[in-house]
């Protein structure tokens, strides 16, 4: 009984954090999709004042009282019970959130925030110069952070836990350097190769039109739009505004189909996860999927695996092109397969290839560590990235615009413990989907014929449902037998790039 | 130094009660434009929790205490100084949230919800029966309320003081009295001559052309767009989200010209209220319009004084003609004025012209006292309704749907308050309309010429700038220099429908 109604009164505290971060969070998406730009000085106030009000509710003494009293008796459950997993979580942030002093968070939010306006202006004007004394105050803030968290091997793995529970430094070096030797003699190959056509991407693509046959495309993925919606914003991101509205954004530009197309099958991916999550978790920390890097492998999973899939494209090729009858006139399903899968090393990250992708992510995660390190100084970072672009890439930035002003991380967070989750989304994506096509039989005849059920059935049971019950390694260990792998990634990129290349 | 620290304590206190509120807002604007149908419940709750974060900041013994600290230091810079409005118009609000039991504000909340959910569907079924018990109930709830605030004449007076500072039902009556006198003459004299003909606002005005022309009026009005925005939704209304983001909300009809045009313009003169505010009462309780009732004299002063004159479309029915050149071909301007300005007793208080719409208010007015004091049972409501329609309006109501249940307040709110300042508004706004005519020379040539800028500047610099400073009698006192009255409002209309009648 006591520890019934002490679960119940943990429960009710948690709904309360839980409802003030779902209303901070339409704010946040109000904020990137329809306010006035008269009203970004009270959002940012109204924003601080909701993030201050629910870490205040998760560090009140009751929550560190009813997690003690809990636990013996969570734990007797059993580790894989909903109650064991929820204390479990809880005290993980509820530890972190008391170990960082409420001073400390509003200093480096308000210096992020600061950071993030300067750099808005910076990166279009190629102004290192503008972003550097507050780049230097970031890492020196990360750094500080970091040390809140003792007890780690390396110092910074304290910054990559809190994006990706129970990862470190040494295990993301270890993998990288793995994926790294398998990459750059595929990409060595394909170079020594033809160049890909991909000019049908490019012509005249009515908005309207993108919008409505991304709608189409997600709607069969299973995104369910009585639970969610679709809106345009600068900076595609997916939102979860509570249990049943979980929304997607995303943007168009009328003379290319690629960039707002595979962006709402992104989007779609990660909302699908939240959709899915369990109702039994709902208003817990638990309800929530379990890390970045997970959550990075469901998007790439329906946007890479799936949507630029050659068995896709059989299905959907022939809608596209009704779509698009005058740019797509001429264009048959292999060119545009071949068009949507070049490889090309390039200066954006975002404008990746799949192969080339995570070489980008790659010097970023060196470079921060280094920055965090004190190997290299701030100053330094422009040509560091320069260098580092030359000798993985083999193209030069003409700017710092498209070099180390790119990516807004670093301008409005922290250094280090975000970039890597990009790559290890691609490497789970991979190893999911292999999965997947063991235990459904023909994966690529159903998602030929249109059929994505059993995909996301076999995903919904497997991973969505969880939440975040489950750390990724644990999470990949139950949805595949094995512990993470880069050999599927590899498999996976070789065996696709070697048939487009004919290597 | 001790008062302007308490000062600065007080204002940091209000300015978080306050961005709560607006982030309150946000999630309001949401639930009534894009938010999915999934999102309901979740919503409830977040609005729920904001709510009581709000209520319980307002009611802290800090507030009290401060208030106390600084009365006599405000009262001394004078009752008309922005400190001493404050500290007034604070302690108001302060002494009215605390005196009643957080208790007492949920469970009234928890009713009204339920209470709203039922009416939705009811309405359309045109089922009394099913709301029937949950009126019985807020009947209750209003009078229990009513009761936590004593020392009023009238026991209701405390519920009109809540929408309309200073108001009271004896005022109410007698104003009421007196207007009726005026208007049933009117009304009749009416009648007795030909049939206005509107049949030119009904046919194919397709709504994004509708849109464009409603922004195009009311950008020349003087409401600004990059502090504000316009969307859809089912009941139009306006909401101010920061000092920088007031927004309206529309709906249009694509077989009917005038609902969308003058919902526009009716929420454009509410928005423009707000947005005229003086920006240094930015987060305290003066930053927001002072009454309901003057609110409402700024929405029907620019939708029916200034949108429902003859010098506007002398000036805007040429544009007008070429948005929907169509549906408006064969009609001219004095076609167009008389019917837009078609007197003709109707169920609907919303579909009313301006003539007979007091009237529906007035019935309103009566059985909502009525149902507080205990005369009609609320069983008998529909009853009573359809007689009072009948004798008021010489038509007769087919159902409840269209009668009892039409509008939403007594389903989603207290029983009490809110209808008479509808009606205030009407008296207030012509009075105003009335002064700045007296002091802006000729102001139908202005309106005539498309000019906008001397009435806006009049109405910001007697009415907007002051916010929430005085009360409602008040700001007529110190906008027009005389007490309120119904003598312009009469005058208005009986020389607008005198000449409109050939009277």
């Amino acid at each position: 009984m006591t520890h019934e109604s002490d679960l119940s009164a943990l429960k009710d505290h948690l709904r309360t954090i839980d409802d003030l971060r779902r209303a901070a969070s339409v704010l946040h998406w109000d904020q990137a999709t329809y306010m006035p730009p008269g009203g970004a000085a009270a959002r940012g106030r109204q924003l601080a004042l909701l993030g201050r009000v629910a870490h205040e509710r998760l560090t009140c003494s009751d929550v560190g009282r009813l997690l003690d009293a809990l636990t013996p008796w969570a734990e007797a459950q059993g580790a894989d019970s909903d109650v064991a997993a929820l204390i479990r979580v809880t005290r993980r942030d509820y530890e972190r959130a008391t170990r960082v002093p409420a001073a400390f968070v509003q200093r480096l939010n308000e210096h992020t925030a600061a950071s993030y306006h300067v750099w808005e202006r910076a990166r279009p004007a190629n102004d290192f110069a503008a972003v550097r004394p507050l780049l230097e105050t970031t890492v020196l803030l990360s750094r500080e952070l970091a040390a809140f968290h003792p007890g780690y091997a390396h110092p910074y793995d304290a910054l990559i836990d809190l994006a990706e529970d129970g990862m470190t430094v040494a295990a993301v070096r270890t993998l990288f350097a793995e994926l790294r030797a398998g990459l750059v003699p595929l990409i060595d190959a394909i170079r020594a190769r033809p160049e890909a056509d991909d000019r049908c991407l490019r012509g005249n693509f009515p908005e309207a039109a993108q919008q409505a046959f991304g709608e189409r495309v997600i709607r069969a993925f299973g995104y369910d739009f009585a639970r969610g919606r679709q809106d345009k914003t600068a900076h595609p991101f997916m939102t979860k505004l509570g249990r049943g509205d979980v929304r997607i954004t995303t943007r168009f530009r009328g003379d290319d189909l690629s960039d707002g197309l595979f962006s709402t099958l992104h989007e779609a991916g990660h909302a699908m996860y939240e959709q899915g999550i369990d109702d039994a978790l709902d208003g817990t920390p638990l309800f929530r999927g379990t890390t970045s890097g997970v959550h990075e492998s469901q998007s790439r999973l329906w946007e890479n695996l799936v949507g630029r899939s050659l068995p896709f494209w059989h299905h959907w090729f022939a809608p596209l092109k009704a779509a698009f009858p005058g740019a797509l006139a001429g264009t048959d399903v292999d060119t545009f397969y071949r068009a949507i899968n070049k490889v090309a090393p390039s200066l954006v990250r975002t404008d990746a290839d799949e192969v080339t992708y995570n070489l980008h992510v790659m010097l970023r995660f060196d470079l921060e560590l280094a920055m965090l390190e004190g190997t290299i100084k701030v100053a330094d970072l422009p040509e560091a990235w320069r260098a580092r672009v030359r000798s993985d890439l083999g193209v030069a930035p003409p700017d710092d615009r498209d070099g180390a002003l790119q990516d807004v991380h670093w301008y409005a967070g922290i250094v280090g413990g975000a970039f890597q989750s990009y790559t290890l989304g691609n490497i789970m994506s991979a190893q999911f989907f292999a999965a997947a096509r063991r235990d459904l039989g023909d994966l690529d005849a159903q998602i030929g014929a249109g059929e994505f059920g059993p995909l996301r059935a076999w995903l919904t049971e497997r991973i969505y449902r969880h939440g975040r019950k489950f750390t990724a390694p644990e999470t990949v260990r139950r949805a595949t037998g094995e512990p993470m792998s880069i050999g599927p990634y590899l498999a996976y990129l070789n065996t696709k790039y070697g048939a487009l290349y004919g290597l």
